[in-house]
């Protein structure tokens, strides 16, 4: 047949280990983030073109993935049919935007300061590369409903004791503030219009280092003496908060209210420090910039080009749909992002999913089997039988595949006395036993 | 705004209590899943369009929903343009094919005997009605590679157990054989084109009754000696699986062979009795009939219109994709039909998400806040807490409409003292505690 049997470009098939390594991680993700009063959202992976369309920007609408219309819906089609003329719905592309109609669908019911938290896939139709897929997993959390900076301290405390639990002792929490950067364009005198390319150009300085920046800046127009500022504050070396802070008193007033949030945030870190990660402070640290209004932060793990997650405060989102601000601060981990780290480091310790106990047929006694397998489960084993007769030895070699350290054996004569022979694959060791022994040896040895 | 905040039709957003009800259900069937054997396997949403179309006839095909091509790959529009020349992928249907595909492209490293779960949702471009959506979860289990018996004990096992551990203590696995169902059309001697039609008619016994699927049956001209027959062995009263072994005596092989494979599964479901529900033999029961090739099943409970779920064998769609077969036998369990129910039996318990602990900040206090909100969540509690000051009136009145029991109230005077006032909202008790021991006694009294 010529059908291709590989999942579509970008997705992936998850195979038992996988879904049980993917598993563990969203678990603990999922209790730490409960820890803090997030309590759970799911929504739908479809949602209609126009909630979506208009809030990604270009590149977005660009990457969705767009249902057709189907049946009567669907127009005739001709040259002047439109390519969006045919869709009327579309994947999800994150899990902010469907949080947005859902906090305006369900405004009065929901609590004012509503702690949600996600763990959902979204689809994007990009160009597929090595870790980067069309389908993959968001674990976000948002606070709303506060301009208190409570909220920045607590979603990042909750992912610093995610990653925590899962195992990273080393990870940088990076946080700069949204208006400490407009601050920083209004000491160097750029133009209004020219702030966003240059803070774009900015955000490159990893890549393309302070030279390659500045080279940008000069080509975009920038004056030397912007250029000059910026390559003091932000381009040359380490800026403390405390370098800021001078830049911007009484030479703008939005830089300082931006620094001013951002001791208050590192004193309330230090106050309840976090268990796992540093937070610092980074004057480069851009992120992207769309619909941030203050403290935007990142992880940043050695070994992972990119981050393993970010967010921030983005206090016209959240009531688009509604026409009034809700202020909210969020914070996404990628999933993908942190298994790709926890494979590479040997992270991710037990993912077999082989049962307790297999147990082995070796004559028509499938009552006898089925039975002594219901007696295994009670007993609070995971249990898998062979489901018809074959050979021992191959028996054995296929519950050694499987990576089960226990086989119990049945034929006629263990049927007829209500006994099982056990095996331990892993010492050789076989003894007759009742099929209560039976159990709780294996229950006790594990 | 003019755009709606609604999901879009057929789609629902889940609500913190409802995505806890959701995971009651499905994480106990996953466990019991697990308990048998079965391990997970996820696949993606979508699918390339020629993985999925044609599987489930016209219907099916005219009910997926299909993605739009992107961007160069997308064919100029005119009146030529087939509305299949715009798609090349679609969100899967169901998880029975996706399992086809994964079995065909990971042959060789797969079990013989791959038993897989998968509980994921689908999507049906059905027209939404009561109880019937458009995305909706499916929890799946199959037991491929073997032609016994023990395949379809072990599956049907599984999903008793799975509702007896939801709490479901009365209802009926109803059980048939699709041979049966044709030694039955042979014994009545219809024409082998009129089979079909027939058992289609019959499968609506329950909602038609005897009359009506006689009339239907008359009027799509089969003899009246061949409905006598079926009225006699379906249509009219009790038919035990006694009756239809001795109709099929030398009159039936493939009949014969169905009854024989039901007695011996009948005989292993009393050797190692299924401990929820009542295994039933129903000769009327038809099941759709498009792939099955054996046992056939369904759960059927009181106060529920259709089936909770059902199943079967399937020998010949698991090997669809390599050419050849593959034998397997699987059962599905709706989750939204589950939840319909136990939402109407007031079945699901405990569905609050309110925290443990919920803390009221009083003055200018964060630090303090949050750093005994990190202590309460190392002594094991869920933590929530007022980002902003407030009067105390107001704070607790937004604790109880958590639904939380205890507050911690801390001011500048806890603060400095290093305790807490501890209140009980249930009782109004309150008193000043050090952190451990507010701790403490929250965790002690839950």
């Amino acid at each position: 047949m010529a059908v291709s049997t590989k999942p579509a470009s970008g997705t992936r098939d998850f195979l038992p280990s996988t879904v049980k390594a993917r598993r563990l991680v969203t678990e603990t993700i999922r209790k730490t983030y409960e820890a803090y009063g997030f309590v759970p959202l799911e929504t739908p992976a479809i949602e209609r073109i126009e909630v979506l369309t208009g809030k990604y920007g270009d590149e977005g609408d660009q990457l969705m993935f767009k249902l057709v219309k189907r049946g009567q819906k669907l127009p005739a089609l001709t040259e002047k049919t439109q390519p969006n003329d045919l869709v009327d719905m579309a994947l999800r592309y994150d899990l902010t935007v469907p949080l947005a109609r859902v906090v305006a669908a369900n405004h009065g019911t929901l609590p004012r300061f509503f702690k949600r938290y996600q763990i959902q896939p979204v689809w994007r139709a990009d160009r597929p590369q090595k870790g980067r897929f069309r389908e993959f997993y968001q674990c976000d959390v948002d606070f709303m409903g506060t301009t208190s900076v409570m909220a920045e301290a607590t979603v990042i405390s909750a992912v610093a004791e995610s990653l925590g639990k899962l195992g990273f002792d080393k990870f940088d929490i990076v946080i700069n503030d949204r208006r400490v950067l407009t601050g920083l364009m209004e000491v160097a005198g750029v133009a209004e219009e020219m702030r966003t390319p240059a803070l774009v150009m900015i955000d490159k300085l990893d890549k393309i280092g302070a030279d390659g920046v500045k080279n940008e800046l000069s080509a975009a127009g920038l004056s030397q003496a912007s250029i000059d500022v910026l390559s003091e504050l932000v381009l040359e070396g380490a800026t403390s908060l405390d370098d800021v802070e001078a830049a911007f008193e009484s030479a703008s007033e939005i830089g300082a209210e931006g620094a001013e949030t951002l001791r208050t945030l590192f004193g309330l870190l230090k106050a309840a420090p976090i268990k796992a990660g540093t937070a610092l402070f980074d004057v480069s640290l851009a992120r992207g910039l769309s619909y941030y209004t203050g403290p935007i932060f990142e992880i940043r793990v050695e070994g992972l080009s990119g981050s393993m997650g970010g967010g921030g405060r983005y206090d016209g989102l959240i009531g688009m749909f509604r026409g009034n601000e809700i202020p909210a601060v969020g914070f996404s981990l990628g999933l993908e992002r942190i298994l790709v780290v926890m494979e590479d480091r040997g992270m991710l310790s037990d993912t077999s999913t082989a049962p307790d106990l297999y147990v082995a047929m070796m004559d028509d006694v499938m009552g006898s089997v089925l039975s002594f397998c219901s007696q295994a489960r009670e007993g609070g084993l995971t249990v898998d039988a062979h489901p018809q007769k074959a050979k021992l030895g191959k028996q054995l070699a296929y519950a050694e595949a499987l990576g089960t350290k226990w086989v119990a054996i049945i034929g006629e004569r263990e049927a007829d006395a209500g006994n099982v022979s056990l095996k331990n694959l892993d010492s050789g060791d076989q003894q007759t036993l009742s099929w209560a022994d039976a159990v709780a040896a294996v229950a006790a040895e594990g």
